[in-house]
Order: structure tokens, then sequence, then C-alpha cells
């Protein structure tokens, strides 16, 4: 893998600090290109027509070609290395709770904390108004699951971490912005630690 | 791979239809396991506790190990068989479209379905009847984001079916059931014949 990896995204997005925590832990370079979801600069044309015609990001440039997803998009930095197993059985293990963070987790998690904190609560349709005592319960359903499972293990699989514990980690470490009450679920207060002391990790935002 | 697979199943459920299907193209054999949803027989104590306590399925179970979320099961089935790219670059392309299906297609287009048809409009919260304008946009953004993808091409990576084709055939040849009409997407309506014309292709119910 020797082609140029460009990152177009938009870093206070838990799904592109994904991307860039794969990176630096699999010792990875990639540039970075940012754009503003909240001016609609993912909307354009141009992004339409060059990047991503679903209009979102992270998008992964290698070389002249994209991958959107942004679990797809680790998958592709971290093929090789120590943070996808080669057992078949983790394997799946490993994209079994990465589909589930894009169905269960994300979509409560990151959402209540898009429409709280980007949106902000006056911006908020009806529709998703009425829809946040729904997302409240199903997140922290998520977190309670992700506590059950962590209870006398390290990481999600196995015995090291993988691309399970770096999908999950982007918005678990953010729920509390979404109002989540973390000290609930202290298994998970335990491996967030755990992964933010990995070697080579970098955070969100500059601290 | 040598142990015994066997697949905790709904068989009216297309996420788990792509698991059979899956297995049917590359020729490995399942034992199936019926669960009624509508009688909440996957929300038992021994549900949950011995098979998922997601309370979901599909769930995959291997010898005595088990994987939870349809597209890992695939995975997992599939793994070194010909539905499964090697080049790296088009392994992380099956992976998006397995992604994006998940998150931008299911939730909109198989929702509608169960709504629709399973639990029946009259049996409908107030939340579920106003969220479905969204999702009718957002299923009808999906087919047409695939019907223009699949333009000039037969299959969605590369040029030879994947376990992205037969994720995605899943839920979109039922669309007509949610009442999405199908015939808007012409290079859709042609991938479904070709994937139905694969050697070893089963349907998901006895015709």
């Amino acid at each position: 893998m020797s082609e140029q990896l460009i990152l177009h995204e938009y870093a206070e997005s838990g799904n592109c600090y994904k991307v860039r925590l794969t990176a630096a832990l699999a010792g990875k370079p990639i540039e970075r290109r940012e754009y503003d979801i909240m001016k609609g600069e993912t909307r354009t044309p141009e992004f339409l027509a060059n990047v991503n015609s679903n209009g979102r990001i992270p998008v992964l440039q290698v070389g002249n070609r994209f991958i959107p997803e942004s679990n797809a998009a680790c998958y592709y930095i971290a093929d090789g290395s120590h943070l996808i197993p080669t057992d078949p059985f983790n394997h799946a293990d490993m994209l079994r709770w990465m589909f589930w963070e894009q169905y269960s987790h994300e979509p409560n998690i990151a959402t209540l904390k898009f429409w709280m904190r980007s949106l902000g609560p006056d911006k908020l349709s009806d529709l998703q108004r009425l829809q946040m005592p729904t997302k409240r319960t199903a997140g922290n359903a998520a977190l309670k699951l992700m506590d059950d499972h962590l209870k006398g293990r390290d990481w999600f699989v196995d015995d090291s971490i993988s691309l399970a514990d770096i999908c999950l980690f982007a918005y678990t470490h953010l729920a509390g912005q979404a109002e989540f009450d973390l000290t609930r679920y202290p298994n998970v207060v335990a491996w967030i630690e755990r992964v933010k002391a990995t070697p080579r990790y970098v955070a969100m935002m500059p601290e």
C-alpha cells in the first residue's frame, strides 16, 4: 500500500476521528482535507461528483479512488496490521462489533450528540425532538451491552486491541457530550482509559 | 472451518436470508433453528443468556461460539471463498457497501417493510407513523444511489458477485413489499435478475 492516503473529513465528527486514530495506531501517514458540514461543504456539486455521491464524510482517498463509510476506511488502513485479527472467528467477531456500532450505537449516541451539541436544542425539528427518548433508551442499552461484554475483559475481541475497540471508542468516549452518564458503566470507563494509554494514541482534538 | 454451523433465525427476516444465501452460494451446509420474533422468542431469558444478549437474530453459531450481526455472519461463512475479493481496495469497497447497507438502506427499507407488513399499519405508534415519510425519502435515496452505481456495471464491487451484492440484495428485492416502486430503478431491477441467475441461488421462501 504505497499510494497516498487522503482523509476527506470534518474534525468534530467521531466517524472521522476513527479513521485518524486507526492511522495513528497503525503508523500510517494520512493527509487531511477539512470540510465544514455545518456549512454544507459536503453537499456541493464538486463534492458529490468527485468525492462521495452520498454527501457524507469521512471518505478515504487512495490514489484516485475513494472509500466512503468510516469503518471500511479504517479496515483499508489497518489491513495487514495488528489491529485486525487473523483468526477467522476473531475476525468475524471484530466485524460483528463494527456492524453493531453502526446499527445500534452510532445512530443513538452520535445522533443525540449531533442534535444536542452541533445543531443545538433550539434548531431541532418536532420529529427529532420526539425521537430523543427512544434514542436515549437505545443509547443506554448499547452502553450497557458494552459494559456487560467488557466484564473481565480488556478488549472487545480476544485479548488485544482491534478495530472493534477503535470504532466503538470514537463516540463512546464522547457520550458525555450527549448527556449519557458513563459512570453507570465502569467497565466502559476503564476500557476508555485503556484505549487512551495505547502507544501512538492520538486525542480527537488538541487538548 | 470444520465446526458445525447453526443459524438461529426467523425465516421472514431479510437479514437472516442474507446468511442462508451466502451459505448456498459458498456451498457451505448450515442447520437452521427457527424463532418467531413476533411471539418474542428471541427475548426469552434462555435466548438472551445463551444466544445473543442483544435479543436479535440472525445469530450464527460456530461450534459453541456465536456471531450476531448478519453481515459479520455472512463474512465468516464466505471467508476464503470467491464471494470475498482478495485485492485490498476491492475488499474495503465490499465492506463499504455492507456498512452502507446497515446504515443507509436497512433502517429505511427493511424497517418500512416490517412496519407495513409484519406489524401492520393499525399497530404502529405515532412516532413510527411520523417517521415514515423520512424513511420513505431515505429509502428512495438509497435505491437511487444503487441505481446510479450500477449504471454500466454488473456487480457492486469490481466485476464479480461479492458479499456486497448478497447483503444488498436481501432487502432490495423485497422493497416492493414496502411499496417502493423498483421500476424507477432499472439498473437495480436488472441486477436483481442477475443475482437470481447466479449458480446455487436460493429464494428467500419456497415459491
